[in-house]
């Protein structure tokens, strides 16, 4: 039986989950079109007009995880355990299959399919907040992900009854802020970049991408929307054109100028605010939080040393060499 | 110039610092007796009467890093860089040579070379609460490190002007409890964890070696004082050398028993309470906190899936395994 178990002295959530089998190995990428039967049967796509759910002809397509950590079929159910705290992990863990090309990459599937995928992220995440019992979704993007076993390109979606350590962690300090300050965090660290200058890489109408004052990798990278908003899903249409421009230039940078790194990209943004509990906690959310996209080079190379991250290249340095990468 | 910078947008502290020349290879390990000269000049040791300092003749030996992250040197200087925050690294960062023999490891060495490797933990403790610019220290101990250069055994010091960001989340976890129960958060659970008994693997007249309930991978191990004390300065000599022969069996079961992982230890300890701004902010640190040890087995191979460990062997199971694996 899995849980999420909740360690007091951090309060930290983690999933404790027997062991699984692990499904046999495929010959054929599952991913693939012509292979759709090989997956759960798909909850979303965006499909070539008149073909059917499951079958080839569909440009993006999600599907469930074969063997999922979080599932919406579960109760949820919270309970003590002593002292300790557990809930069943209802949710979803969900994969969205970026591309019918096993060999796309986020670097050469090029703007127009970029974008598509960044709609269905904002899709997925209207979709599941509908589900009150869903308190917060997390969208990944690993690249060359070391030990991986499937490379056509897909994204992570996480939904959990939780709010997520790191963004609990960054909603309490963009409060803080915004409690002191009467302004918003990321709007005051747009507007200093800005003025500053040595550690932004590209300015676009609706974005910035920078490296961020104290990254904690070489080459750790921030997108901000330069309009204030607390959700993705706000997303106008030509602002998604826009970003999806933007990635397509900075993956290109950093697959042809800097070596191809691996990379985890993560979607921070706010909780589901259609809970009525979590309007209640983070009543002043819309102001102080503003959402936006982390990505960590090389994550598997993160060098803590005594529990502070060391990071060898100055975030001015990295930026520069960001900026002579870019085509 | 190196400079630890805060992130506002999570309150987590970053030392950036350019890379170094890196040092030559050497042929001889420069922590084995007779190669004193190698390093730099050893700022504490336990040695044979009459042996003189930077000489053969120590059990434990105590050395400054030849290239710091972290020097007592330095001006301790906070300033702002526009609407961030940053601190010249002053600290220390100290190994700690736990053997003559370059073959020891925590599970040869005996429990009588390990106490005085657990005493040497205090002594470096003591010493550096003296000053009280240094706000916290951190002493770590990995083993089987991948792609570490030195096999010699040694542990870590790190000596730091703010609060480590995992210490201050217990600190804060550990407050919140105590404000709420009137009782310390970890005392609860050494009666939770006895009265349950199915995540304890050993207990001693003074300790308790446990898995957690929430465990972050499998075999994560912690050990607790039986007894209430927020820093481990104040270890006892007998619990000292009980300590000892609890960790000697634990490693030897690790090593013989389960594979010999790789593993990071960490002594979660109170912060440098010789600080008054710290005795100001954490004036209740002595009833609420309590101190331990944590080991995480494989560290490399924390599994975390959209920011949640994910932990597939049972802490019930982890525990069972480790006691059968202790002789």
């Amino acid at each position: 039986m899995s849980e999420l178990r909740k360690d007091p002295t951090r309060a930290q959530w983690v999933l404790v989950r027997p062991r699984s089998a692990g499904r046999p190995e495929d010959n054929e990428c599952p991913f693939c079109p012509g292979n759709e039967a090989s997956t759960p049967p798909e909850i979303a796509a965006y499909r070539k007009e008149g073909s059917a759910p499951n079958t080839p002809g569909w440009q993006v397509r999600v599907i469930p995880e074969a063997d999922p950590y979080f599932q919406v079929e579960w109760d949820l159910v919270r309970e003590g355990a002593g002292m300790y705290d557990k809930i069943t992990p209802r949710g979803a863990s969900e994969l969205i299959i970026e591309s019918p090309s096993h060999e796309d990459t986020l670097a050469t599937m090029g703007a127009d399919q970029l974008e598509r995928v960044l709609w269905m992220y904002r899709d997925r995440l209207e979709d599941l907040k509908q589900d009150v019992k869903i308190r917060d979704i997390l969208i990944t993007r690993r690249h060359r992900k070391p030990g991986s076993r499937l490379s056509h390109p897909y994204s992570r979606v996480t939904a959990i009854p939780v709010i997520f350590d790191d963004l609990r962690r960054g909603l309490r300090e963009s409060r803080e802020y915004y409690q002191y300050k009467r302004r918003c965090l990321f709007c005051d660290i747009l507007r200093q970049e800005l003025a500053d200058g040595d550690r932004v890489v590209r300015m676009t109408p609706y974005f910035l991408l920078m490296i961020p004052y104290a990254a904690r990798t070489p080459f750790e990278t921030r997108v901000l929307p330069r309009q204030h908003a607390c959700a993705y899903e706000t997303l106008s249409p030509e602002a998604a054109a826009d970003l999806a421009r933007l990635l397509a230039g900075y993956f290109g940078a950093l697959a042809t100028g800097l070596g191809d790194p691996s990379f985890e990209l993560s979607l921070q943004t706010a909780p589901n605010l259609h809970s009525k509990i979590l309007q209640g906690e983070w009543a002043t959310v819309q102001d102080d939080y503003h959402w936006h996209l982390e990505i960590v080079i090389h994550p598997e190379r993160a060098n803590r040393v005594g529990g502070i991250f060391i990071n060898d290249l100055p975030p001015e340095e990295a930026a520069r060499q960001l900026r002579a990468a870019w085509r």
